[in-house]
C-alpha cells in the first residue's frame, strides 16, 4: 500500500485524524488521488489507514488505526455502528443525522435520515469515488425507500469536485412531512435549503421552549421556524419570527399553518429590526447563520454578535431571557460567552445562566478533533433586583 | 454612607461584583468591618452598594447597583426571588440549594433546603452580623421546621471569623431521609459531611445513570454513593463503589440497604485501586474531591487527573464509557477536556463525547463572575472500530 511518512509534531500525534500538506515528511509508493493509503511515523512505524487527496489542504484523513480496506463490509459495519449510537443516544433514529463524517469514522460522508428517505453527501474525493458502495451499505442496513445524493456543498470545491444532485436509490418522494418536538414540518429533500431541516438544532428548540410558557417571544433568524414553533406549542403568549429570506418566511408560515399555531412572521433584516424594535419581548432567540467561515473574519463576526446581543439585552427587562447560538467552530464557547458578558456590561445588566446548549447527540463531538465541535448556545436571564 | 473609590480598570467595570484591596483608589467616610458601603468610580459616579470587610482580600462585594440597605424587606425579597428561580428551573424546590451567594444576589449567604429543614451558612462578615435578619426572612418565606447555622467552612477564615454550629430556629430533627432521583438518602444535618448531600451533583447522577443499564459500573470517589446508587437503580449489571474514607463507605452501604440495592463497596485509595484493577468495567465514574484550591497547585491537580484518566481509559474496552468531573473553578472546561484528550492519546484510544455536565440549576452561574462556575464534567465513549 502506498502512503505518507508524517513529520514529527504533526496533529495526528495528538489524537487528531487529519494530515495537512505541511505535515508530510515523505510520500512513498506513488499514491493516486482518492486512494486508500498507509500512514507511518518518522521511525517507519505504521499509524493506520487514511484516504488521500493531494488537491486538498488536508491531504490525508485517517479512518482506522489498523490496516483497513474501504469495502462493502467496512461501510456496512460503520453505518451499523452509527445507527446503534443514535438508537442509544436518545434521539429519534428515524429523524436524525445518521452518519456524520469523522465522528462516525467515515471522513466526508454525511447521511441524514427523514423516515424512509435518506440524503447522502460525499464531501471527500475518496468517498465520492465509492458512493455506490456506500449506497449499497445504506440499503443493506437501513432499507430506505429512497436515497438522494445531494452534493451541492461548497466544501466539495476544496477537494476539487463539482456539485451534483441525483436520486441514487428509489424515487423522489416529493414534499412530505416529518414530526419533531411534537410538531409537523414540511420537507422537500430535492428543493429544500440544506438537507431539509437543521437537525442539529432540534434539541435546542425543545430546551429553549421550556422557558417560553406565557412569554412574548421574538425568534430572530427563524429559518423554517424551529424555535418559533416550539415556543408557540409550549404556550408562549405571542410569537414573532424574523428572517431576511422570503423563502424562510414562507416556510415558517406554512409550518405554522400545518400545526395550527399562530406566529407573526416578519421578512426583515434582523440587525435593523432589533435596532427599531420596541421592548415588548420576554424571550429573545438569536440563531444566526455562521457569520464566519474562517479565522480571518472571526473578529468581524464577533462584532456582529456583540451588536445583536447588545440590542437584544437593551430590549429585555429584569427577568427577561435571551437564548443565543453560534454555529462556527472558530468561535470557542469561551469567546462567545465573553462576547455576551461584554454586551451585558454595556447594557448595564447582570446575566444568570439558565442553560447551556450544544449539538444534538446525532452530531457527536470527537474530543481530539476540535473541528467536530461547532455549535454552542446559552440561555441567560437578566437578573432581577439589581 | 461611607465607601470606596474604585481604581480604573478594576474587574467591577467588566461586570464583576467584587473589589479587591488592590483595586481601591481611596476610602472615604471611615467604613467599619461589616458595614454597608457605597462604591464610586474615579469620576465620583455611584456604582451601587456593597458589603465591606478590610480583613478580606475581597474588601467589598457589591449586592445592588442602586442604593440599598440590608434590612428584613431586602432579605425577604431576595430569598423569594431565589425560591422562584428554583421553582421555574426544574429542580426539586424541597431538596435544593435555595440561596447561593453572589448567584442569588446575597454574597456569602448559602441556604440548603432538605424538605422542612434548612442549613444556613454566612461566609462573609457583613452577612454573619445580620444572620438574625436572614433567619427571620427565611422563616417568613419558607416556614421551615428548623434552621441549622452550620458555619464550619474554612473560607470563613479568610474573613476573620470563627467556626460555629448551632440551631437558630426550631429543633434538631436528628437523622432523616430525603428522596432524590427516586432514591432515599439518609441525612444528618448536624453530623453529616458538608451539608448533608452534594446537591450540585444530583442532576449529573441522573445524567450518567442513563448510560448504566446492563453495564458493569465502577464509581470512584463514591462519597455517599450518589452515582453508584443511581446506576444500580437504572439497571446496571454490577456496581462497585470505591472511597478512601471509612465513613463514606459506611454511608454508601447504608444508602444501598435503604434502597434495597446491591453495591460492592471497597474502602481503598482510588489511585491504587485503578492501578491494580482488572479490566472488568464498562462504565467508570470519576468524581474526585477538588484536587486544588488555588492556582498554584493547579498543575499538580492536573497531573492527578491525567493519572486517573489514563488508568481508567486503559481499563475500558471499545464502547466503554468514562464519566469524569472536576469541581475546581481554577481548571477551565477546556483545560479539563485537554487533560482527557492527552490521556486518550497515551491510552491509544479515540473518545466521542456522549454528554456535557455542569452545576444543577440551583447553583446558578452568573456569566460575569467566573468564580460561580466551578463544576464541569463529561461522559465519553471509547470509539469502536478503530
Amino acid at each position: 500500500m502506498p502512503g505518507l511518512i508524517i513529520a514529527p509534531r504533526a496533529r495526528i500525534f495528538h489524537g487528531h485524524e487529519w494530515v495537512y500538506a505541511t505535515e508530510v515528511k515523505k510520500t512513498f509508493g506513488d499514491p493516486q488521488p482518492g486512494d486508500v493509503i498507509t500512514l507511518k511515523d518518522f521511525r517507519d512505524r505504521p499509524m493506520g489507514t487514511a484516504i488521500y487527496n493531494p488537491a486538498s489542504q488536508i491531504v490525508a484523513r485517517r479512518f482506522s488505526r489498523r490496516r483497513q480496506d474501504l469495502d462493502l463490509d467496512f461501510f456496512t459495519r460503520r453505518i451499523s455502528q452509527a445507527l446503534l449510537l443514535r438508537q442509544t443516544a436518545g434521539v429519534d433514529e428515524r429523524l436524525c443525522r445518521l452518519v456524520w463524517s469523522e465522528s462516525d469514522g467515515l471522513p466526508g460522508v454525511i447521511v441524514d435520515r427523514y423516515g424512509d428517505h435518506l440524503v447522502l453527501q460525499t464531501l471527500t474525493l475518496a468517498m465520492d469515488m465509492r458512493k455506490d458502495l456506500i449506497r449499497d451499505a445504506l440499503v443493506a442496513v437501513i432499507e430506505p425507500k429512497s436515497i438522494l445524493l445531494r452534493n451541492d456543498s461548497p466544501v466539495r470545491k476544496a477537494e476539487g469536485m463539482e456539485p451534483l444532485i441525483e436520486i441514487i436509490h428509489g424515487e423522489n418522494p416529493g414534499p412530505f412531512t416529518v414530526r419533531a418536538n411534537d410538531l409537523d414540518f414540511e420537507v422537500d429533500l430535492f428543493d429544500g435549503q440544506k438537507t431539509g431541516l437543521y437537525l442539529d438544532q432540534l434539541q435546542s428548540h425543545a430546551e429553549v421552549a421550556k422557558f417560553a410558557k406565557g412569554k412574548r417571544v421574538l425568534d430572530c433568524f427563524t429559518n423554517q421556524g424551529g424555535f418559533a414553533l416550539a415556543c408557540a406549542k409550549a404556550g408562549a403568549a405571542k410569537v414573532t419570527a424574523v428572517d431576511i429570506s422570503a423563502s424562510a418566511c414562507d416556510a415558517t408560515r406554512r409550518n405554522a399553518e400545518l400545526n395550527g399555531l399562530e406566529i407573526e412572521v416578519i421578512e426583515h433584516n434582523v440587525f435593523d429590526f432589533l435596532k427599531h424594535a420596541t421592548p415588548d419581548y420576554d424571550l429573545i432567540i438569536l440563531d444566526p447563520p455562521s457569520f464566519t467561515r474562517n479565522k480571518k473574519t472571526l473578529m468581524d463576526a464577533m462584532r456582529g454578535y456583540k451588536e445583536i446581543h447588545l440590542r437584544s439585552l437593551k430590549l429585555l427587562d429584569k427577568g427577561g431571557i435571551m437564548a443565543s447560538f453560534c454555529c462556527s467552530h472558530h468561535a470557542s464557547r469561551e469567546l462567545f460567552v465573553e462576547n455576551i458578558v461584554d454586551a451585558s456590561v454595556d447594557a448595564k445588566k447582570a446575566l444568570r445562566l439558565l442553560a447551556n446548549h450544544g449539538q444534538r447527540p446525532d452530531h457527536p463531538v470527537v474530543l481530539s478533533i476540535p473541528e467536530t465541535e461547532y455549535l454552542k448556545g446559552v440561555t441567560v436571564e437578566v437578573m432581577a433586583g439589581r
